[in-house]
């Protein structure tokens, strides 16, 4: 399943284009002969507007204008993010024929920073799901097995990095949909704090949870992409525990979860000690929420042309339609008592240690598993993070059954260095 | 149907209370002697606790030490406020037992002001409805008619002040709960702006709409209440036209309204403009946000003691129970939209004038007219301004039928003065 970029770390392939090794049109070279069709990342291709970047970029490069470690390299945006002058699919009907006239400002962002966008890639439908399989694009096809769903709902963002397509992808994030397929797919996932990279131009699923976060094959790889788009590190934060190298971490405990995937994620923190949060509680409050705002952009669409979507799709948005406005207005307050004891929590603890997922990549199609049905399960692990809104990156772990698995590790905002750190440090 | 009070001013009583012709026992005797029990105006009368507030504003008064014009004067208080000591009932088998152990914030305010508090007085059961006939403690009825609504949900403060038992009576306005009843009762209704009086210790119907109101004969009555409960009037409000000499005014065109009842109230603003601003939208908005933030207060009474409710309040409760969280969230942002609107409006127009109400009493029992439904009516034109919080004032219009019909008046926040100013020179 190797690509052009496979086993090449960020820092490598900038090297390389400053030695005069690479070059920024050598590099979209690999990337579009890596697209492999069968496994469907990409739903479009711009070959002539990466192209005419890259051919800048290499100008750029070699008049000595360095715009940092992203100049000239391939990156791959989520099909719900605006491209100019590319259509933005949803991986849905609704959208068919419909081209952005304008690029998102976290597009915007990467060109600022010299990427060189490469093309759209598939997600699940208007990336109203975790699993990656709901598409009028077709499902998206794990590359470690192809008969299992890679994850959404950036799905196609995870497996063209997995896949060594592009070193870099650019997903969006609501309830895990970052860090989910970097889990299933084997590579990192990192999903900033609450409006650290900005949404504009991104296709709104719940406004108070939507994040954009960056896909690449490390936890390093993601650090260096984050930063070239938001700016330098934080102010070092303090560790709570200054003797501890890297921060103090504690392993929360999943609740429901395959015990071999439990087993290996636990083998990367053995002196972490257990804490327990409601776990259920906090994704009760993430429904809520995320259903009234998600119908609130639908309403039209489902009124209009119910067929046009997916029936996974429309199934949920109908039930999404009956949540109350009360459970909304107590979701709210419940967030807040959640946000106040998480930060008390990361008063004592300076990262939250977890698997990302409680199981590993179902077969597409399969609704559910051992532990119910997939769509509730897979977001079990991330999605408190979007509720609370904090740093949270998902780092490989191993593999489980021939599967990978990811660790996720979790921190105050602001403090995102230390799940770098920590990430570094992990037991291999 | 005159009491003790009818036919006095709060300025008039003050003075007699100042020159020695009047003293707090002897107000508040007064007040006890006018109490109709076929009124159902109070739910509660304090004689004792009364009768020692009275005693010490009396010596309060002889020693010189002046509270300002509501020392020593007897007021009233709905029955979802809480006095310390006293059974706050909510006019709801639910709240069957309970006595208050603090005093509202509004209730202090009152007593840091000298008043002398007489007792509770009847409500709409727990405030959610505009006609006053649905209590556990019975119907309170319109002196001008017993076989009539007096309005909601401030029902027996209106009456109370209607039938001359007090010269003020403290009420609460999520839609339009304190101009309702005095409009249909015949006196002064006034909604200060959201938050100018504050809502710790009343009970909650709906947080975003929630407000304090003050219930008087007449608007200068009302005017002295409200600036001795807050402070002085605002730094002059300057009006729109400099050379108009009590602000301009634009009369609201009600749109679904008994004809007779536009007459009487247009014929006091001959001269102001026609303009439309959408009613019925508006109403939707407040709807939908009030029915879910109902709910959330009383979601575990229905779930547990359905029964104890009266069964029109049942019934609106298991309606509001269904509002969509999604029709909420697009409430709040229509409100936003409306917010603009009026404030387009009002800075071409000092004060904004309509009817209280589109028609007159309806007989209790009775629950749609020609105009529909009366729940829905009678807030017409009312809750515009709970959506909004701007201060809105219900001032006596005439008679229709031989029954009270009121005058409204709005103004931008802050400019309260105005309304005050323009009800005084109002055509009589």
């Amino acid at each position: 399943m190797g690509g052009f970029f496979t086993g090449r770390t960020l820092a490598d392939v900038a090297r390389g284009l400053r030695s005069g090794d690479e070059s920024p049109a050598g590099l979209l070279a690999g990337a579009l002969e890596s697209v492999d069709p069968d496994l469907n990342a990409f739903v479009t291709l711009d070959p002539e507007g990466a192209g005419e970047a890259a051919r800048r970029a290499g100008e750029e490069l070699a008049a000595g204008y360095d715009r940092g470690p992203l100049h000239g390299v391939p990156v791959a945006v989520k099909d719900i993010i605006d491209v100019a002058g590319l259509p933005t699919g949803m991986g849905s009907a609704h959208f068919n024929g419909y081209v952005a006239e304008a690029d998102a400002l976290c597009v915007t962002m990467l060109r600022d920073a010299g990427a060189v966008i490469v093309g759209k890639t598939g997600t699940h439908e208007f990336a109203y799901g975790g699993t990656g399989d709901v598409s009028v694009n077709g499902p998206v096809r794990n590359p470690h097995d192809r008969e299992r769903m890679p994850g959404g709902s950036s799905s196609g963002s995870g497996v063209a990095v997995a896949a060594g397509m592009v070193p870099l992808a650019i997903g969006t994030d609501t309830g895990g949909s970052v860090r989910i397929p970097a889990a299933f797919c084997g590579i990192a996932g990192f999903k900033p704090p609450y409006g650290a990279i900005p949404t504009d131009g991104v296709f709104p699923l719940s406004v108070s949870f939507d994040h954009v976060g960056v896909m690449a094959a490390s936890a390093a790889d993601c650090a260096l992409a984050y930063r070239a788009l938001t700016g330098p590190a934080e102010a070092a934060p303090s560790p709570v525990d200054e003797s501890a190298p890297h921060g103090r971490v504690a392993w929360i405990e999943p609740l429901e979860i395959d015990p071999d995937v439990e087993r290996a994620v636990r083998a990367l923190f053995p002196d972490a000690p257990a804490e327990r949060i409601d776990l259920p509680g906090i994704r009760t409050v993430f429904r809520a929420i995320q259903d009234a705002e998600a119908y609130d952009v639908h309403a039209e669409r489902v009124a209009e042309a119910p067929g046009l979507f997916q029936p996974p799709t429309l199934e949920r948005l109908e039930r999404a339609s009956r949540t109350p406005g009360w459970r909304y207005l107590r979701a709210l307050r419940e967030r807040e008592r959640f946000a106040a004891e998480i930060a008390g929590l990361l008063d004592r603890y300076d990262v939250l240690a977890m698997p990302t997922l409680p199981i590993t990549a179902p077969k597409i199609g399969e609704t559910a598993g051992p532990l119910g049905p997939h769509v509730p399960t897979v977001v079990s692990l991330t999605c408190p993070w979007n509720v609370l809104g904090l740093p949270a990156l998902s780092v490989p772990a191993g593999t489980v059954h021939g599967l990978p698995v990811g660790a996720q590790l979790v921190t105050r905002r602001g403090a995102e260095s230390l799940l770098f750190d920590t990430a570094e440090h992990l037991a291999p």
